[in-house]
């Protein structure tokens, strides 16, 4: 096994690593629980070693993305701000002790009016558009911040972040809701009458929340389609608020395949049939993208 | 010190006592933090006997309200269905060991359609009307769960919940929104501006949340502005969905002064002069209301 190079997607909560061969094919694949929500900057670089040192025993060559470039991670790479190239024109290294180890840190991507950030799926982008070369139209990338993302000559135009995903993990886990919201299980027409609701009335987002509980505890509704009429309720919300990036566009969804699946039903009602794309493998796509682009830069 | 009867207030969180003399003067008061949340049914004597036991030696008879009457309470004391007179026509006894002592329980009010329930704020509702006889309008309870209530001849004749508060400390608190909101601190400009914009734009509210988290990132904007802002925005929310409500109503607020003041100046930009009551005081005479109307009914 040789390593030509190591891809590492450093998240919060979570960070996944691949040793890449000199063909870009994937030669080992390794997790770990050290996100960089539990590591000082000077942690990085004995958790890489940790999880990789003997893939670092042939190569010395990292590329990484996601939260391991915030204010908090092992190094601040500064945002670029739309309308921007998705593939970085430069990356920054992080501050390494290991003599001849690089890493190299993709950066984020910020717009300025309205103000939003992003960090890790904009590597999602550039594999989706490395493999899918010129294409134009929205990304929605469903998630605990699910975006929605303007392509355009491969370049981001505009993105908009929503918290559909937090606030249905506070609302159904941590809430009054809780006590009437199911863990898991759906219902088709729950999740449909909910969403198709406060898309067309946005406003009854606020007063339908505490109806859920209520109509529990008044009619003994099922706690599973009450689950359902959860979602339905903030993902019609977000539709609603997301108009101006799906109306008439192409829209392709990049996110696993739980969380994409109540936005893809809830696009089907609107005339939309969005495709979707896995979003670990969009992940590393996107970190060979870069490194492919810093080769050509070196 | 001769107490007559007492009264309790007892809600999820904690209980408040009250000695009660036969003109009806307050004659003693006490706290407790031993709240619903924390007691089986049958503790409940216990500490009722442990807060207020030297007045029992005097009286036996306690009339309570809030959520002591809920299923998980310490008797079940069944909705009034709305539209329904505020005061109730009877209440339950809760069980006791102690010979002689009688605790009578004010039971909540349900609504069917859309469904809502509420324990506690119908006796505030009973207090007010005591103190307005004739009184028609809309009374809105804010808290953790605001209430808006549709009065008429005396009876509840519809209402509804929002979870405006509980969102708003879910979102301040525990979400990632909880970096860049300050735990306390106004800012008048930025709460209009944000209540304008939900209120007239509800489906912004979805759009906007993420925006308070970003907008620190990339502008630096203030904490204590970006309360403001998340306040203003939920309640916009809010003041738009309860809009059959306020709408060319009188409206009267029952509410601490803290969690009343955003809803009296949002009411005001919408040209609606609200009056508030202490939510203690029209708790208390609420439970007078209650107890003058079991006498007459023996």
């Amino acid at each position: 096994m040789k390593p030509d190079w190591i891809a590492v997607d450093w998240g919060t909560s979570n960070a996944q690593f691949w040793a890449i061969g000199a063909d870009g094919s994937v030669l080992g694949e390794r997790k770990s629980d050290k996100g960089m929500g539990q590591l000082a900057p000077s942690e990085f670089e004995a958790v890489l070693l940790d999880i990789a040192g003997d893939w670092l025993s042939i190569t010395s060559r990292v590329v990484t993305c996601g939260m391991v470039g915030s204010r908090q991670g092992w190094v601040e790479a500064p945002y670029q701000t739309t309308p921007c190239a998705v593939c970085p024109s430069k990356m920054v290294t992080a501050p390494t002790t290991r003599s001849g180890l690089i890493v190299h840190v993709i950066p984020g991507i910020r717009q300025t009016n309205p103000a939003d950030v992003m960090r890790g799926e904009e590597t999602q982008i550039t594999g989706f558009l490395a493999q899918n070369p010129g294409w134009d139209g929205v990304i929605c990338l469903p998630g605990t911040h699910t975006k929605w993302v303007h392509i355009s000559a491969n370049e981001i135009i505009s993105f908009q972040t929503f918290m559909t995903g937090e606030m249905f993990a506070l609302l159904a886990g941590q809430s009054v809701l809780r006590h009437s919201i199911a863990r898991s299980g759906w219902d088709n027409d729950a999740f449909a009458s909910a969403m198709s609701l406060t898309l067309s009335r946005p406003e009854s987002l606020a007063a339908r929340l505490f109806s859920l509980r209520a109509t529990q505890l008044v009619h003994d509704t099922d706690t599973i389609t009450l689950r359902a009429s959860l979602s339905g309720l903030l993902i019609g919300a977000e539709l609603a608020a997301a108009k101006p990036y799906w109306l008439g566009q192409n829209v392709a969804l990049i996110g696993a395949n739980a969380v994409s699946a109540p936005y893809i039903a809830g696009l089907a009602t609107l005339g939309i049939q969005a495709t979707r794309m896995d979003s670990t493998e969009m992940t590393l796509a996107g970190i060979k993208a870069a490194h492919a682009l810093l080769e050509y830069i070196d």
